[in-house]
């Protein structure tokens, strides 16, 4: 009970310091958050044997503790991944500033001029995994947005994001602006992160990064709103119309470039009248690269090697070389088995007819919605966003990849000259 | 628990139907939809005799159960009030819909291009007070921004709502709509609220419009995203530079055009050096209107008739002739005023100094930022959003009056020709 005490005055003390440091990072000049940006990116590549021996630290322990190997990949700093943090930081400093931004300034019949001007959102929380690098990269990306960073990465990084984090704030300090600006919360305590996303009065965004179980966990208890990204149940339907060699390509990329990310294909959905042509030749690809495929009775009849696919399959994010496979009758039934299985992530036609990939465009509702390219492309970069914070998979505020822009609000400004309302 | 549990059973069936509806609304043409707007109006003209009757029922069991004229006066429908709910809903078809567009649609290095295309949300639940206007108007945004609707309006308007929806389904059967895309909730039990913003599969959105404490426990209980509007203390600062006439006339305004809506004038700060130029004369104007004035000692040493003010009066939306007057010792000193009382509503500076101009729509973070205008320009009309579902005073996804685009979202599109990502 004591201990819990504490840790509620220990997180609303760090979010009345965040919220006082907000409100002067929301007036500062470009110059001074590129400057600070930068600055950052020095500092840690001056510290890099100070991060490397923190990390080192972190690593021995996960080690000890039996951690995954996969963890413990994401877990460890190398030069190679200090120098290209410090260079994340300098691109975010290269990016255009969205903050004060006015757009839409126009004259109404009463003469008043009303537009609108792009704002900070304040104090955002985020809570990630074992990643350090998401430290500078999350703190870089709300600091260009005009916003304090509260930043809560997993436990067993905690020496490393401490080590960053000072950097950060070396960085804060050459360019003048409050070190609260960026904060990481010390304690590995999980009631810390309860308080975090209830502080309503000093957390405007909480932006939860990691495994399933942590997001909805935290999107059931926040009352502060969540930018969040569930599952990344990703389709690839080839229709009747499909140019195939395209439609090899499209879809061996979709599936197989990366297996693990939120953005690669999980099913595999072909119009009947051409599965005849197309199946057994990507199978083949996909059969070689050692992807195990699970399909229905349709596809089983067409290629060997296809296990059975049950229910579960169709809603599974596999995040693996394994892959489900149906037949459909039509681009209706690609759509509708979309709806109903899919988790609105990123959802692609490869077509050459015009009517159907206009009607898969619209009525396809997913963050991102592709024709004759692979599902791959969904990233912040790749849309020319310059970094990401995250994939978005809900509708409100920011959908799909979230860059600077997803951290910022718009407010309305009125320009007069002694207006009154009639 | 029995009772309980039948709600709950209903609210889950009209979930689903509004779920299944929200499907094909989504896809409907301008012109399906435009086509019901004018239906919907027609059929209101056509059943203005039943509404009235409807109405008058519902007003009875109100004086009956002695309900506040104020509330009484918001539920009475007159023959000129349906008229203007036709028109409103004509007005509705007429705005340019909103749904399909597509922006930045540009070329990436990769090859592909990128966008972005607008999209409805899905299923609205909005939930308001014993204003039958607010069924027709709700009804109408929702549906050309292609979302289908759940509305929840106070019981003691149970009959007027039932008799405004029958003539919102008899427009959407006349364009081939399902009747589902707009249900009003037959139960007046608050259970049934309970449960409507809890039903995260089958709502995207919850709207509340009507009294704080409704606003508030709306916003603590749902799980669900919520598009709140809660206390609008608008403030408007007189600088040192202000030109008197223009002063006088927007404060005048702000205060006096009307008491009771949320974008009035609660609060005067006016800088001590134009103080004694300006406080007796607007002070004038607003005793004799019949304000009562509540000021600190520095005000009132200047301008006999005001009462002091208390702390809780900084906080207060009076929504009456009653105003907080503050001098303030420059620009700073109001905008810390704001920041710390105000609600991040409406502010307005009155000044003929540009740099205190750009000073003040930079650093004001409300969801409407004016110069020399009066903050009663804060709606949706006035800016030109052609219709208002209500006024944020959130900062995720809409802020500031809310027209169709709050009801929307936007999903990436990518257009490729094979593309793979290397």
């Amino acid at each position: 009970m004591e201990k819990t005490e504490k840790i509620q005055a220990d997180m609303q003390a760090l979010g009345r310091a965040a919220r006082a440091a907000a409100r002067i990072v929301a007036k500062a000049d470009t110059a001074v958050k590129n400057h600070a940006l930068i600055a950052m990116a020095r500092a840690i590549r001056c510290h890099e044997a100070s991060l490397l021996a923190a990390n080192a630290a972190d690593v021995a322990q996960a080690r000890n503790k039996g951690l995954e190997p996969a963890m413990i990949d994401r877990l460890t700093l190398t030069p190679k991944g200090i120098a290209s943090m410090a260079a994340g930081l300098e691109q975010i400093a290269a990016l255009s500033d969205p903050i004060g931004a006015v757009t839409d300034l126009d004259y109404r019949p009463s003469g008043i001029q009303v537009g609108r001007m792009r704002v900070p959102l304040g104090v955002i929380a985020i809570i990630y995994e074992a990643r350090p690098n998401v430290t500078a990269d999350a703190a870089g990306l709300c600091l260009k947005a005009g916003n304090a960073a509260i930043l809560r990465g997993g436990s067993e990084a905690i020496q490393s994001n401490q080590a960053i984090a000072a950097c950060v704030q070396e960085g804060l300090r050459s360019a003048g602006l409050p070190e609260h600006a960026v904060q990481v919360v010390e304690t590995t305590d999980r009631a810390a992160v309860g308080e975090l996303i209830t502080m309503s009065e000093y957390v405007d965004m909480v932006v939860p990064r990691g495994g399933k179980g942590l997001i909805e966990r935290i999107a059931n208890e926040a009352r502060v709103p969540v930018i969040k990204h569930l599952d990344g149940v990703c389709h690839v339907y080839v229709d009747l119309s499909a140019d195939l060699e395209k439609a090899v390509r499209v879809a061996d990329n979709a599936k197989t470039q990366r297996y693990g990310t939120c953005n690669t294909m999980e099913t595999l959905l072909v119009h009947a009248g051409i599965a005849e042509r197309f199946l057994p030749r990507i199978c083949k690809i996909l059969l070689e690269k050692g992807v195990e495929l699970r399909g229905d009775e349709a596809a089983r009849a067409l290629v060997a090697g296809i296990k059975p696919a049950v229910e579960e399959d169709w809603y599974a994010e596999y995040l693996a070389p394994v892959l489900s496979v149906r037949i459909v009758e039509d681009i209706d039934q690609a759509i509708t088995h979309i709806a109903t299985y899919g988790s609105q992530h990123t959802d692609a036609i490869v077509t050459e007819d015009y009517s159907r990939a206009r009607q898969f465009l619209r009525e396809v509702d997913s963050s991102s919605v592709m024709i004759n390219a692979s599902t791959r492309f969904a990233d912040g970069f790749e849309y020319g966003l310059g970094a990401e914070i995250g994939i978005s998979t809900d509708k409100l505020h920011a959908r799909g990849p979230v860059g600077l822009e997803g951290l910022t609000s718009q407010k309305f400004i009125v320009l007069g000259d002694g207006h009154i309302r009639e």
